[in-house]
């Protein structure tokens, strides 16, 4: 039986992890290493799907908890899936929800005396509410074995999600890469936290992929990645990889929140141990200079908020560092945003333009400002590729680091 | 010498005043009738100038106020005027500011006693205040004989416009075709104050005109129409037609806010005392119904703000009326905005995508109605020509309305 998602290594770097491949997906193919821009609600903020191709967008990583909330998972099911609900044919992943259940669940934690006001409406199969526990636990989610009660950014609401409930939501949704439900520990947290948050997790991949593996059609249709949790702790991450590559997922994603100096050696550790022949998703993290500690730690693909996030109040990548368009020292400067860009962004319109834009609160500045920030990093990564393939990979990403740290 | 600006009809209709024309300007030809996008601050909101051919967009107009104030006509004249600055080649329009400066003009009238509060700095050649000539005027600007003094809508400042000012802020902003400053009274002014302010935007006609065929640069660049007043008074109107018609601009602009149901006899009188041989666009008028109407009438040109207003909130056009997006009985509806539209909108995503986007306040959500809106307007505009063409206005007109009013 062909597995849904199947991965062809092109060319390993002599000197570093990194690797050019190509992922194939049942909406098709992925040339690595890929940036995949965040589409949360089933839409990269200000980017038409019409301009995917030409923006060089090879896929995007919709959000679980987002979609369970509006417009639901099972209208999009009705739908015929994402794909069909969106109008997108390229490949499309989901993440869990776990990462949002942790960061957006509000009501625990925050402010634990105000928890479960009179407005929240229990939702269907949630789990009885200990409140002691709530307020000792000091999280913005309320994780058991079992699963993890929170309540809606959005209402209030009071939801539960589970392995097995996060895994029937992502088959509804219908993405071609779905990922295990997981505990995203703070970075803050203490050794011991982290390692019982990681044993949950994996015992949580245990479930995730028997309840995806015991759906013949969707197993069929959709890849499952494990993710890789374990803090800023080397012999975690060592032993979550080892353990998680043991299990029988499609690829791995790389979760957590770390420092930006931690992440090197965390990396480096978890792809040694990860089996070399299944893809590596970092989540979360992809602006430039990650992206190149990324790929050389053997990542293939990476996600992002901040460059659509940037893209929106104006922080603008170029070959010299990030630029903030709405300073007056644009007003009428008349150059591209980057020269060497060959999005239409970069095509068209000069700084002076694009400033006046975001001033005036026009929508086509976080328009045009977005579509530049996506494609600078599906570029920069287009490039890395080439690099890899050409096998000066590290020449590449010296010279592109000293141009683009030379107006720090 | 060869003005830039000329008009050549194709065909008359036999039983109404609609008439297929092509209007040509130094930025190339615009095919007649035509919807002109409102692009107010040198953007249509929304839409990317690399998609305007794709949606039938030959033209957009900006305005003088909202650019006088920001980024300012220097800035603009400075880009090499605005074709250069929003990195488009299309023609383009000025509205004069004059309405602006009465519609949004703030502090005069409407809150009297707060007028020139302590933060508000008058602007370099402004006129002397008149305290008691402000407080009882109860009008949103002041107008003398010379021009009107009003403050800005951003912050208050107090700025004064003139005929001959308007005139050379178009200059250096350098639209292809720029519009005479005129006095907009309210639709509700009566009989004596509606002469009265025909009569001042007549002399300021002949001021603007004199302003425009000095500067004989800007004279061989762009083309200057003429605004006709008089609001909802047939004789006004007449006389203003006449009037303007005597004096040698290269087109005329029809002004002034009217009720929808005084519209079609005003335009009759006006239309058949204009020079036939000139275009005449009508300002701010142009949802469906209204360009039959003008259409009838002969009028060549529209723009309005509703379709791109409307496309923000959801108000989209389809050939059985106006629907509500937002509203619960599309959440699950999977057929197109409108099947028939060719809009990357329609061709592509379903009502329910759609409204999905605009409940969860993406910004795909208005980018797609706005795409739609506009296309709708431009592919009417379309059909209404080609019906000129074929003889057939009439009946065209008769069913697309029957069909559009059909869910009313």
């Amino acid at each position: 039986m062909k597995r849904p998602i199947s991965f062809s290594i092109e060319k390993k770097d002599s000197v570093s992890l990194a690797r050019a491949a190509t992922l194939h997906t049942p909406h098709g193919d992925i040339q690595t290493p890929a940036f995949i821009p965040v589409g949360t609600k089933a839409t990269i903020k200000g980017i038409q799907p019409m301009q995917f191709k030409e923006l060089g967008i090879q896929s995007l990583i919709a959000n679980t908890y987002h979609l369970y909330l509006s417009p639901g998972e099972e209208l999009i099911e009705r739908a015929g899936g994402i794909h069909a609900f969106m109008g997108c044919n390229a490949p499309i992943m989901t993440d869990s929800g776990g990462f949002q259940v942790f960061s957006l669940g509000d009501g625990f934690g925050k402010k634990v005396s105000k928890f479960i006001p009179a407005v929240v409406k229990p939702a269907p199969g949630v789990a009885v509410y200990d409140e002691e526990l709530a307020t000792s636990h000091g999280k913005l989610a309320l994780v058991d074995d079992e699963g993890v009660s929170f309540t809606s950014h959005l209402d209030g609401t009071l939801h539960r999600f589970t392995p097995e409930r996060s895994i029937e939501m992502q088959h509804k949704i219908g993405a071609d890469i779905i990922f295990a439900f997981d505990e995203c520990a703070s970075p803050i947290s203490d050794y011991e936290y982290q390692k019982e948050a990681m044993e949950r997790t994996h015992r949580w991949a245990v479930r995730s992929l028997s309840a995806h593996r015991q759906n013949v059609d969707k197993n069929n249709a959709q890849g499952l990645y494990g993710i890789v949790q374990g803090g800023r702790f080397e012999d975690l991450r060592e032993q979550s990889a080892r353990e998680l590559g043991e299990m029988d997922f499609d690829g791995y994603g790389i979760g957590g929140s770390f420092n930006k100096g931690d992440i090197l050696p965390i990396l480096e550790v978890v792809q040694r141990t990860l089996p070399q022949e299944k893809s590596r998703h970092l989540l979360g993290i992809g602006e430039p200079e990650d992206i190149f500690i990324g790929v050389a730690a053997g990542i293939d693909t990476f996600d992002c908020v901040l460059p659509t996030r940037n893209g929106r109040t104006g922080a603008l990548y170029t070959k010299r560092g990030k630029i903030d368009i709405t300073l007056a020292s644009f007003a009428e400067d008349r150059s591209l945003i980057d020269e060497d860009c060959d999005c239409p962004t970069c095509t068209q319109f000069t700084r002076s333009y694009v400033r006046h834009l975001y001033k005036s609160g026009e929508m086509l500045g976080p328009i045009l400002g977005t579509i530049h920030n996506i494609r600078f990093l599906t570029r920069l990564t287009d490039c890395i590729r080439e690099s890899i393939l050409n096998d000066n990979f590290q020449s590449f990403r010296d010279e592109f680091l000293a141009e683009y740290r030379s107006s720090l």
